[in-house]
C-alpha cells in the first residue's frame, strides 16, 4: 500500500476514487458523477461500487470497497440514508482517506438524522477517515481534472479552470457560479459543496485553500455559520498570506423576522450579527451574486484602503453617470483630479478638467489618451481606487481604452482599480479577467464591489475576553435569570459602565405614602420595575420631571395603576426613582449571544426610530473603544452629536469607553443585556446609562 | 413630387435619406451612417451629400442637398457646428421632412450655442422641418432595417428586431442596450438618441411612439426632464393605451449635492423631484440596468397591482433564497400559499409545504409538477405576483421546469410573473423572452423590477391647479420675497392649513421690557423673526415653556442678544410668541418650484433626522387628500404616529388635509415654502403649523 495522502491531495486530487452506489444507467442520477469524471479528463483510478453488476461504464465494478484490494483515496457515497452508516463503515476498514457524502436525510432533517450523522462522524474519526457532507454535491478541482460531483451543470462539454476557488454551503449555487464564470472569462481552481459540514466544513476546506498553491481567493457562499471560531482563525490565516476570503451570505430576510420578534434591546437579527462577525475577521461581504463573481481581482494584492475617494474616468458621458450614481447611493465620494494629475497631463499634451467624472469623449477614445489619464490617476495620492468606464468601443475594438487599462493596472499594481464597460463586450471582459482586472457587468455590481472593498477590514486580533474582577459578583449576587433593574445597574456599574443613581421605592401607593421623599434630587423620574413588562412607556409605567415629593406620591400611584391596567399579571419590583438628567442625545448599547456567532455588541439611537430606520452598528463583543468609536460613526442618527448644523457635540470619547466597558458583558454569563437610554452630554461631561437590563446564561459562567 | 410623408413615417421609415458630410473613408466617423445603413439592409434611396466627391461607396453624391432634385424624407447631418445652419436652411428649401443632426456644438455648449441652436428652430418650424437633436447619435427602426446612426454598436453583424422601443437622452447607452438585449434575447423595435431635444424631445418622439402598431413599451434612459407637460401627456396616452412607459434615470448623485447646499425645507434634491414626477403619471421606474432590460414583459398586460405580495416557487433552495433576500431588502413580502391552494395541489397529487419559499426540490424539477404548482399559485388570490425559480435544470433541460412557466404564463394571463435562472442559461433567457415573459439574469435585477412594478402607479389626473380666493390677497398683500412669519401664517390660514395662534413681540428688549405681557396664554414658546436666520434654534433664537410675564421679558433679552451674536447683521423684524402647544409628533412639510418639473411638496418629520436618513415623500403639487395619505405612509420615522409597538395614534387624517391645502401653493406665485414643524396632535385633536416661511416667485402670479 502507498503512502496515506494529506487529506488536502485525496479531497482535491484523489489517484483513485470509488463511487459507492454507482449506477449503469445513463438517466439516473447515480450515474453522473462518473460521466463527468471521464468527460472532464480524470485521470486515476475509478472503482464503482454496485453489487448488482460487474461492470459499470467499462469500469471492473466490485460489491463492496472491501473488495477492491487496492488503496482508495477518495470515496463518493451516493446510497439511501440508511445505507450510508455501512458504507462509511467499510470506508475506514478500508482505510480511505476521505469520503463525500452525497446522501441527505441527517442533520439538516431533525434530530434522528443529526443522531445519525454524529454516528458517522465518529466512526470515522476513530478511523482516520474524514468526511465531506452528508448532503454535499460533492467537490471539483478543474485545473486537475477532477470532477467528482452529481451537479448537472457538469454536462458543460468544457470548464474552465482559473485561481479562485468556491466553498458553498448551497450544492446548486456552484453550479450557477461555474456556469456564469465560464460565461465571464472567469475560471476557477476548486468548487467545494460542504452540505451539512460534519467534519471538513466552511473552515477546514478554506483552510486547505489558504494552503492551496492553485489557490489565489476564497470565495465563500454562506446561509449560516456552523464554527465560527475555526472559521476566523482560517480568515486570518488567509489574511496573512495575501488571499482575499469573499463572501455572499444569504438570509437577510430573516433579519426583518427576529426584529419583529424582538422585544429587548437586541435590534439585529442573527443576519446582521454574522455579517458584523464576518466584517471583523477581514472577509470581504458583497451583496449582489455578480460582484460576487468579479471582485476578487479588485481585492487581491491590496491591504484595506485608508479612505474612500474614488477616481472615475470615462469615455462615455452616460457610462460614467451611471457608476457615479451607483456609487453615490452607497454613500462613496467621487473625487476630482487634483492639479498636479491635470498639470502633468497637459505637460503630455492632454488637457482634462477638474471635474468629478472625467470623460475623455469619443475623441479621448485611443491608448494614447486613455492610457496616461489613467495612469497619472493611478499614481496619484488623491484617491484610493480609480473607476475606469469604457464606452461601446470596448465592443469591438479593446486597443483604444481596454487594453490601456491592462498596461496601466500592470505598471500601477499599488492601486485597486475597477473597469465598467457598458455594452456587453464578452472579449474584452474575458481579457480584463484573464489579466487579473477587475471588471464590471452592471454599474451596480462594479459599486457594490467598491463598496465591499472600502468595508473591507484587516481582521480584529482575537482578544481574550475578560470582565473587571469586579464584575463576576456582582452577576453572581443577582437573582436571576433577569436581574431587576438595581442589580442589572450593579453590573454595569463593576463592568464600567456609568449609571444614574437611583432609589427604588416598593410596588405599594399606601406605603409610598407613608413615606417622606424629601431627600430626593428633584426633579425626578420614575419608572415601573418589572421583569414583565418590557416597553415601560407604553404601559404608562414612566413618570417625568417630578418637582416634589407629592407629585412623585401622585405620579407612583398613576404608574401602578396603569401597570394594573396594562399587564394585570405582570410582577412588580418596585418604582425606580432617577435624578432628571439631560443630554444632547440618547443611545441605545444592546449585548447579545448570537447563536451562530457568539456574543455581538449592538449600538443604535434611543427609541423607536432605531428600529425604524435599523440604524445600529453591530460587532462581535467585546470591542476597543477604538472599534467603539468607529461603531458610533456608522450610526447615522447620531449626527446631530457630531455637531451636524452647528449643533453642540455629544461626549462621544465617553460614549465609546462606555460601549467599550459594555462589550465585556462577554466575559460573563449573560445572555442578553441593554443600556437603554444611555443620556449622552456635552463634550467632556460623560455619558449615563438610566435603565440596565441583563438576563443571565449562555456564557462564561466558570 | 410625392405626397409629404408623416412625421413618423420621415422619422422611422424614410424612403430617402440625405447623408450630409457624408464621408467615402471608411476610417472616418462621417462615413458609418451610410455603411450601417448598408449593412443592415436600408431598401430606400441614400443621397450622399459632399462637395468634393462625385460618389460615395459606390452612390452619386451632391454638393447640396438641393441639388438631389428629389424628395428627401430625412437628413442626417454630420457637418461641423458652424455649417449646420445652412445645411438646415438647404433642407427647408428642399422641403426634407426630418433632419437629425448628429453636430455638436449647440446648447449643450452653453448660451451661444443656445442661441444657435434657436435659430435653427426657428428657421425649421417655419419650413414644417422637424429636428431631431442637434447633439443626437441617430434613430434606429430594426424591424425595418433603417441604422440611420454613427453609433459604433451598428458594427455588429446582425441585430435583434423586437417589439420595444427606447428614447434615450444619452446616445451610447443605446449601445449598451441595443447590445446587452441581443445577449440576452430581447429584441428592440425603435432606438432614438434625442440629444438635446430641440424639437423631437422624449415626449414628441414617445407621443409617435404610443401610435406605433410596432411598439409594445417604451424605455426611456433620461439625465432629466426638459418639457414636463408633454411628457405627462405622452405617459398618459401609454398608459392609456396598455403600452408600459419604464424609466431609468441617472443623475441620483445630485441629490446629495442638492442637500448639501439647501438651507431651507427643500428637503430633496432635482432628482427625487424628477423621481417623483415620473411616479405621479404612470412611468415605472428601475434602477438597475439589467431590470431596465428585462422589466418590460413583467408590465405588459397589466394594471398596477393592488397589493404587494409575492409567492415564490423554487427548484433550488439555495436560488429561491437569493430572491427572497433580495425582495425582503425593498420590504416585499413573501406569502405563503392559501391551504386551499395547498389541497387543490395535494388533490392533483403535488404536496406542497405552507412555507413563504415553496422548494420543489430536484424531485419536483419536471413540467407535471412545476406546472401544477405554478398555475395555481397563478390563480390564487393570495398574492399580487409569482417569482419562479430555476436551477440547474435550465442551462441544458428548459422542458423541465422552464417552458413549464410559458405555459402557465400563457394559461393564467392576468398575473404577473418574474422569472430567475440561477445558472448562466442564454437559451432558457431567450426563450422566456420570446414567450413575453419577464425572465432576468440576477436575484437583484429580479427583486429591482418587482419593486418597480409594486411601485407602478394609475397615472394622477392632470387636476387644474386652483387656490382658495383668500389666498392670492393674502399674498400679494405681504412684502416680499421672503414673506415674515405673520404675513407666512396668514398665506397658510388662508390656504387652510391650521396655524397656531401667535403675538409678535419688537425686536427691542426696552420696549418688551415696558409691556405688562399677562394677557398671553402662558406656558408659551418665543422664536426670534429673521428673514435672515433660517436655523433659529442654532442662533439661540428659541425659548420654549416660559411660564410667567417676567421670564417672557428675560427670553426675548436671551434672544435678541442671541440673534446679535451669531447674526449680527441680520434683520430682526421681532419676536413671535407661541402658546406652547404639544403633539405626538412633528412633521415637516415644504414646497418648491423643481427647474425640471415644476412645484413639488415634500413631507418629512420634523428635526435634522429627516435630512440625515432623506427620510420624506415627494410629490408634484398639488395633491388631494387621498394621495397626501399616502405619502404619509411612506414616512417610515411617523411610524409611532401609525401606533408602531402601541403607541397612541396622531391625527394623521388632519395632516393629510393639511399636506393637500399645502400643496395648493402651487397655484400662486410662490418659489418656496415650509411649514415647520407641524405638530400632529392625538387622533381627533388636529394639527397646528408652528412656523410658517414663504418666498414669493417663480410661479401663477397672474
Amino acid at each position: 500500500m502507498s503512502a496515506a495522502p494529506s487529506i488536502a491531495d485525496a479531497l482535491f486530487r484523489p489517484r483513485s476514487i470509488a463511487l459507492v452506489g454507482a449506477s449503469g444507467d445513463q438517466n439516473k442520477h447515480a450515474s453522473l458523477p462518473h460521466q463527468y469524471l471521464r468527460r472532464h479528463g480524470y485521470g486515476g483510478e475509478i472503482f464503482p461500487i454496485n453489487a448488482y453488476r460487474d461492470s459499470v461504464f467499462g469500469e471492473r465494478a466490485f460489491a463492496r470497497i472491501d473488495d477492491i484490494g487496492r488503496p482508495v483515496d477518495h470515496a463518493f457515497i451516493m446510497l439511501p440514508t440508511d445505507a450510508v452508516k455501512d458504507a462509511v463503515s467499510d470506508c475506514c476498514r478500508a482505510g480511505v482517506r476521505c469520503a463525500t457524502i452525497l446522501s441527505n436525510g441527517f442533520a439538516e432533517s431533525g434530530d434522528s438524522g443529526r443522531r445519525r450523522q454524529n454516528e458517522l462522524v465518529e466512526m470515522a474519526r476513530d478511523a482516520g477517515l474524514r468526511l465531506l457532507g452528508p448532503n454535499s454535491l460533492g467537490v471539483i478541482n478543474l485545473p486537475e481534472h477532477v470532477a467528482l460531483s452529481a451537479n448537472e451543470i457538469l454536462s458543460l462539454p468544457e470548464l474552465r479552470p482559473g485561481r479562485y476557488s468556491l466553498v458553498s454551503q448551497s450544492g446548486s449555487l456552484i453550479g450557477a457560479v461555474l456556469s456564469r464564470g465560464i460565461e465571464r472569462g472567469i475560471g476557477f481552481s476548486k468548487m467545494i459543496s460542504v452540505g451539512n459540514e460534519a467534519d471538513l466544513g466552511v473552515a477546514e476546506t478554506g483552510d486547505l485553500l489558504v494552503d492551496d498553491p492553485g489557490t489565489d481567493a476564497i470565495l465563500l457562499f454562506l446561509e449560516t455559520v456552523r464554527n465560527p471560531d475555526a472559521l476566523a482563525a482560517m480568515a486570518r490565516r488567509a489574511f496573512a498570506a495575501g488571499k482575499p476570503v469573499i463572501a455572499f451570505r444569504v438570509g437577510r430576510s430573516e433579519v426583518g423576522e427576529t426584529l419583529a420578534a424582538s422585544h429587548t434591546g437586541a435590534l439585529v437579527g442573527s443576519g446582521a450579527a454574522v455579517d458584523a462577525f464576518l466584517a471583523d475577521i477581514g472577509v470581504v461581504r458583497v451583496e449582489t451574486m455578480d460582484s460576487f463573481l468579479e471582485v476578487a481581482p479588485l481585492v487581491k494584492g491590496h491591504r484595506p484602503a485608508p479612505g474612500r475617494r474614488v477616481s472615475v474616468v470615462t469615455t462615455t458621458g452616460g457610462g460614467g453617470t451611471l457608476v457615479v450614481d451607483a456609487l453615490s447611493r452607497h454613500g462613496i465620494t467621487i473625487v476630482p483630479p487634483s492639479q498636479a494629475c491635470v498639470d502633468s497631463l497637459a505637460g503630455q499634451g492632454i488637457a482634462i478638467e477638474r471635474a468629478p467624472l472625467i470623460d475623455l469623449t469619443l475623441a479621448g477614445t485611443n491608448a494614447k489618451t486613455y492610457g496616461p489619464v489613467l495612469s497619472a490617476l493611478m499614481a496619484s495620492q488623491d484617491c484610493d481606487l480609480v473607476v475606469s468606464v469604457v464606452g461601446s468601443s470596448s465592443q469591438f475594438r479593446p486597443d483604444r481604452a481596454v487594453l490601456p487599462i491592462v498596461s496601466a493596472t500592470r505598471d500601477n499594481p499599488d492601486k485597486p482599480v475597477a473597469a465598467f464597460l457598458t455594452p456587453h463586450a464578452a472579449t474584452s471582459l474575458s481579457l480584463l479577467a484573464e489579466a487579473g482586472v477587475a471588471a464590471f457587468r452592471t454599474p451596480e455590481s462594479c459599486a457594490d464591489a467598491v463598496r465591499a472593498f472600502f468595508d473591507w477590514r484587516v481582521p480584529r486580533d482575537a482578544a481574550p475576553v475578560t470582565a473587571p474582577p469586579e464584575a463576576r459578583p456582582a452577576l453572581e449576587a443577582a437573582a436571576g435569570p433577569a436581574l431587576d433593574a438595581e442589580a442589572a445597574a450593579r453590573v454595569f456599574g463593576a463592568l464600567g459602565v456609568p449609571v444614574a443613581p437611583e432609589r427604588v421605592l416598593p410596588a405599594d401607593a399606601a406605603a409610598i405614602d407613608a413615606m417622606a421623599l424629601d431627600d430626593l434630587p428633584y426633579p425626578v423620574a420614575a419608572k415601573i420595575l418589572s421583569p414583565d413588562i418590557a416597553h415601560k412607556t407604553e404601559a404608562e409605567g414612566v413618570a417625568l420631571a417630578i418637582a416634589a415629593p407629592q407629585a412623585l406620591k401622585e405620579a407612583c400611584r398613576r404608574i401602578l395603576a396603569g401597570a394594573a391596567r396594562h399587564a394585570p399579571g405582570a410582577r412588580l419590583l418596585g418604582i425606580q426613582v432617577q435624578p432628571m438628567l439631560r443630554g444632547l442625545g440618547e443611545a441605545l448599547v444592546g449585548f447579545r449571544r448570537d447563536p451562530a456567532v457568539g456574543p455581538v455588541v449592538t449600538l443604535g439611537a434611543g427609541g423607536v426610530l432605531a428600529e425604524v430606520y435599523r440604524d445600529v452598528s453591530v460587532r462581535t463583543a467585546p470591542v476597543d473603544t477604538e472599534t467603539a468609536r468607529a461603531m458610533i460613526a456608522e450610526v447615522k442618527a447620531f449626527a446631530p452629536l457630531r455637531g451636524y448644523r452647528g449643533l453642540p457635540r455629544g461626549d462621544l470619547d465617553a460614549l465609546a469607553e462606555a460601549v467599550a466597558a459594555f462589550s465585556r458583558l462577554a466575559a460573563l454569563d449573560v445572555a442578553e443585556a441593554e443600556a437603554n437610554p444611555v443620556l449622552v452630554r456635552a463634550e467632556g461631561e460623560g455619558v449615563v446609562a438610566l435603565d440596565a437590563l441583563v438576563v443571565k446564561g449562555g456564557g462564561h459562567a466558570d
